[in-house]
């Protein structure tokens, strides 16, 4: 039987860390958290970051605009929020609507209150390994690996997606950890073979059930970013991740869906919050 | 018989297309190279760049600083071409000496003139595949690449080094081009079996004659970015790749050293700095 690995309990014991750094700092961090719109999607995680972001001794400032919102309303809120002593992280929730042009947005953040991680220069820095604020989920991956792997010099790793906000981050993480990282995706051909090579795989596809049991080496450890809510046969709709969770119980380590990757992203985001935070006094 | 990719041939005529670049602008954009100190091997190199600016019809603004010279007096002549309208490049060879910091140097040209693109923004444009200046060998590399590939979609690259200034950004590249890539590196295990499922393999390793024959799948496309000085049997030096290129003739096309990488780097750094010259009066 693959041990399960328990993303909730992770997360709770890095959100015990967070709210242990945060007690320890001269005034509470600030996390301004900016939703343009009403997407329903966004306002559900909007609200559980605000919920994690209290218990954790972390004071949010929220900042809801209407859905008409203009571009430079929104850059001139940016400014204020990068210009404010009192804010230590920045968070915009994607998606914005059509009229905004996303990556400007991300782009005005200063890079040290970007705790998503996507500004192009903690991009850069996440591929030179200088550092920087690394994207949640990426991150979230990372510390639940660290759980079961100790050293991954010379390890295979496959990554099944690119995008930006987990397959490539995820893969310069590993890379720095000097693991032997492919990169696969849609267009990959033979992805079976290349994920039954492999000593970890993290499966960010978005794509349920992609990864099968015979996918999978004996002894392996799998990280499931995936999480797709699925009609079933009995029309109730269920959370599904990328790997077929029951046929993978040859793999040394395994993460479920929901209640592996999931929990870990907000956990993280604050961590990222009072990191901030913290370098903003270690200069002050 | 491999095909050989005329490095020279190809960097000839990107040349001609910088120069044609170069006599449409209004004025000729200027370029400038700093270099600290009097490393022999950065001489020579500064050398060659400043001769095929002049041939390229770019106005090179040499600044040849002492050995030592202090950090602050470096970044205050970074400022300052930072802000010179008529500097559209700008280029501090590496190394520098030990009292200054590197990355602090780096991070200090602005983006739009990091034609060597090390600027973490630039680096991570590049990661997400928004543009920015490329560095000069990986973008060699990929116009070499272009020359025998059309179409990369699911191809498997196997890049051999993870530097940041070759291996990481060829990568990246391979990556937005849909092709499937595994980086690899001095960690890496069973690294010949992994070479020989490749399409196309990148080798970035700096180590002479590291890819043997039996690495290389018949068909594949081999860019070897290595050139080492190596003392011969009869006490003669030659220039060596990372490639046994006498092993790998069942290939379908070779880079030789020298005179494949090598000469497009010079030439791709001429490139970016018409590109930072356009971008300059496109804005204008």
């Amino acid at each position: 039987m693959a041990a399960i690995i328990d993303g909730r309990a992770i997360a709770a014991t890095l959100a015990a860390d967070t709210a242990a750094r945060v007690a320890a700092l001269p005034a509470a961090p600030g996390l301004a958290v900016v939703l343009v719109g009403h997407d329903p999607a966004s306002e559900v995680y909007v609200a559980r970051k605000l919920v994690a972001a209290k218990a954790a001794g972390i004071r949010s400032i929220e900042h809801r605009l209407p859905a008409d919102t203009e571009q430079a309303a929104l850059l001139a809120l940016i400014a204020a929020l990068n210009a404010d002593a009192g804010v230590h992280g920045i968070l915009v929730q994607l998606p914005l609507p059509p009229q905004i042009d996303a990556g400007a947005v991300l782009d005005a953040i200063a890079p040290e209150k970007d705790v998503d991680g996507f500004h192009p220069v903690n991009v850069g820095r996440l591929s030179t390994g200088i550092g920087g604020l690394v994207p949640c989920t990426p991150l979230g991956c990372m510390k639940l690996l660290d759980t079961v792997i100790e050293d991954y010099r010379g390890l295979d790793v496959v990554v099944i997606g690119k995008s930006n906000i987990v397959g490539k981050p995820v893969a310069m993480r590993l890379l720095e950890r000097e693991a032997t990282v492919t990169v696969t995706h849609i267009a990959t051909q033979g992805l079976p073979a290349i994920c039954a090579r492999a000593d970890i795989v993290v499966a960010a596809a978005g794509s349920p059930r992609l990864v099968r049991g015979h996918w999978i080496k004996a002894g392996a450890v799998v990280i499931d970013v995936g999480i797709t809510r699925v009609t079933g046969e009995d029309g109730r709709t269920r959370l599904v991740g990328d790997v077929a969770f029951d046929e993978v119980q040859h793999a040394r380590a395994v993460t479920p869906v929901p209640g592996g990757v999931g929990p870990m992203t907000i956990a993280c985001l604050l961590q990222n919050t009072v990191r901030a935070a913290e370098m903003t006094h270690g200069r002050a």
